[in-house]
C-alpha cells in the first residue's frame, strides 16, 4: 500500500555533546521516508534549491523511496536549520534557519502521489496541510504532524486541518497548548471529539502514548546508552507508525484498530531510537529490516509483566 | 513476610491548581506504609510531636499497619511542610519547612522492626539509612529512596548506603547528578557496579523505568483525568513496589527476578496513581484491594501490543 509523505527536505547543521556536523541532509519528509521505506512505497512531495544533489537524492533512491515530486527550484537554495542540543537532549535550540524554496512552497502532487491510501502531513502550514488532504481522496489513513509555532500563528488553519484527519500526532506539551487542557486524558478526549480517532502523545527520552476511543496505550523510548543527535526522531517514529499502518493494511485489508496503533507505537519507537543513534540520516540509511524486528521483539520484553497476581489482604 | 520502614511521619499543607488543604497527615513513611498495607504487615519507625493525635494514629491503624515503632516525643513538634503545584504537577515547590522533632531523630527499632525480611528506607540522612540497614540482619530485600538534597550534602555516606542495600529508587535527574552520567543506561550500570542489583526511576507523569543486570523495563504513568496532589506518588509508588516483593517472597519464598520487579512496578504504579486522585492519604487510606487488582490488569492491557508482525521489505 502507497504512501505519500508532504513536508520538508532541509540541510541541517547540528551541534550536540557528542560532536557537530555541517549541511547534512534531513528534514521532516526525509526522516519520514526512509523510515515508513522498510514497510513499503513511499513518494514524497516537498521542496529542493539547486544547492540539492544527485548524492542527497541517492540517499532516498537507495531505500527505495520514490523522489519524482521533490520539486527542483530554479535558482532557489534548499530549507537551512542551524541548531544545537545541550545535555538535555530532549530540547533543541534553533540558532538560524533559512526558508529558502519551502517559503514559497506549494505541493505539487503527481497522480500517483494522490492515488495513496496512507498520508502523513509532516509539519508545514496548516492550510498547505489541508489542501494537500483534499488532493489525496483515496486515503484511508491520513496523520498530521504540527508544532508549537502553528498552534500560535494559525490555530484557527490548524484545528480546520486536525477535523480532517485520522490521527494527530504532536508532543505532550503542543496538547496541552492546543487544547488548554492540564490533564493530557483530556486533551486527547477533546481532540478526539473534534475529528480524529488517534492522538499520539511524543514524549521524546519518554517514548510516546496513544489515545483512540477505545482506550490508552504506552511504550518507553528504547534504551540507549547514548543518544547522539535526536533530530528527525519525531519525524522517524512517524515514518515507523505510520509505515506498519500501511504494510498491515497492504497485507490483510485490515481495519485499523486500536490494536494495529498499538503495534505501530512500536515499530516507531524502534525507528526513533535508531534515527537518534548516529548524527542526520547516517544510521537510518543502513538500518536493515531484521534490526528493526529484533528491538520490537525486545521492546515486547520490556514492557512485558508476570500476569499472575500477588496475594493482597483486605 | 513482614516489611519495616524507616522515614518521615509529617502534616502536609498542599496547594495545588485544584484547591488546597492545611495539616494533613502525610510524611514518606504514612505514604509508604499505606501502600504497603495492603500486601502484608506493615511496621513504620518515625518521630512524632504532641500534636500527632489519636486521629492520626488510626488512619494507620484502619489499614493494619503496626505503629508500635512510632516514636513519640514529649514537647516536640511533627515534622511540618508546606508546599504547593502549578499546572505542572511533577514539579513540588517548598515554601516552608519545620524539621520539629526530624531534626534529632535517631531510629530505634523494636525486636520485631529488626526482624523484618523487607526493609524500605524511605528519604532520610544517609548515615542514618545505613544505621537502620545494619540492624536489620535478616532482610532479604532493602530498597532506599533519596533526593538531590543529599546528593549535594552527603554523597559519600549516600553512595556506603547504596552500596548496602538491594534496589535505589530515584527519579531520572537524580539518578543522573548522582553518576555525573547523562545516560540513564551508563548511569544504572554505574549504580549496579556498586551494590544494587535493580534501580528504579522515577518519572512522574511518565511513569517509572526499571534496571536490572537482565534488562530494561518500564512502564508509564496509569493514565488519570485529573491529578489533584501529587504529594507522596513517590512514597505510595514505593509501597506498591515493595509491598508486592514482599508478598511474593511470603508466598512462594521464591527469588526476587527481574520479572518479579517488573510485576511490582505496576503495583507501584497502581498505588502511585489511586495516591494523586485525592489530597494527602484520603484515596488510599480507603481504597479496596479490588480496586488494585483492576487497575494492575488494566496496566496489562494499556503496555501490550500484536506479537504478529507486519511485513517488511529490504
Amino acid at each position: 500500500m502507497s504512501v505519500t509523505v508532504v513536508g520538508s527536505i532541509a540541510f541541517d547543521t547540528v551541534a550536540t555533546p557528542f560532536g557537530s556536523r555541517e549541511r547534512m541532509l534531513g528534514g521532516s519528509a526525509v526522516h519520514f521516508a526512509l523510515a515508513a521505506s522498510f514497510f513499503g512505497e513511499v513518494r514524497v512531495v516537498g521542496p529542493v534549491g539547486e544547492d540539492f544533489t544527485d548524492e542527497h537524492r541517492d540517499v532516498l533512491r537507495r531505500r527505495g523511496v520514490i523522489g519524482e515530486d521533490i520539486e527542483r527550484v530554479a535558482g532557489g537554495r534548499t530549507f537551512f536549520w542551524r541548531g544545537h542540543y545541550d545535555y538535555d537532549l530532549n530540547t533543541a535550540h534553533t540558532d538560524e534557519t533559512q526558508l529558502g524554496v519551502f517559503g514559497a512552497f506549494e505541493p505539487k502532487l503527481s497522480a500517483e502521489s494522490r492515488a495513496c491510501e496512507v498520508l502523513f502531513l509532516a509539519n508545514i502550514q496548516p492550510s498547505l496541510q489541508r489542501a494537500v488532504a483534499a488532493q489525496c481522496e483515496r486515503a484511508r489513513f491520513v496523520a498530521l504532524d504540527s508544532m508549537n509555532y502553528w498552534i500560535e500563528t494559525a490555530r484557527e488553519e490548524l484545528w480546520d486541518t486536525i477535523a480532517r484527519v485520522d490521527c494527530l500526532l504532536l508532543n505532550d506539551a503542543e496538547l496541552r497548548m492546543l487544547t488548554g487542557e492540564a490533564s493530557l486524558v483530556r486533551a486527547a478526549r477533546a481532540l478526539m471529539g473534534r475529528g480524529p480517532s488517534a492522538i499520539v502523545a511524543k514524549r521524546g527520552e519518554y517514548g510516546a502514548a496513544l489515545f483512540t476511543p477505545e482506550g490508552f496505550f504506552a511504550l518507553p523510548a528504547f534504551p540507549l546508552e547514548s543518544v547522539v543527535d535526536p533530530t528527525g526522531a519525531g519525524d522517524s517514529f512517524a515514518g515507523g507508525f505510520v509505515g506498519s499502518i500501511a504494510a498491515h493494511e497492504g497485507a490483510n485489508q485490515g481495519e485499523i484498530t486500536h490494536a494495529v496503533l498499538a503495534r505501530a507505537m512500536a515499530y516507531g519507537t524502534a525507528l526513533a531510537s535508531f534515527n537518534v543513534e548516529e548524527f542526520g540520516t547516517d544510521r537510518v540509511a543502513r538500518l536493515e529490516s531484521e534490526e528493526i524486528v529484533e528491538r520490537v521483539e525486545e521492546l515486547q520484553r520490556m514492557t512485558r509483566f508476570l500476569e499472575e497476581p500477588v496475594p493482597l489482604r483486605a
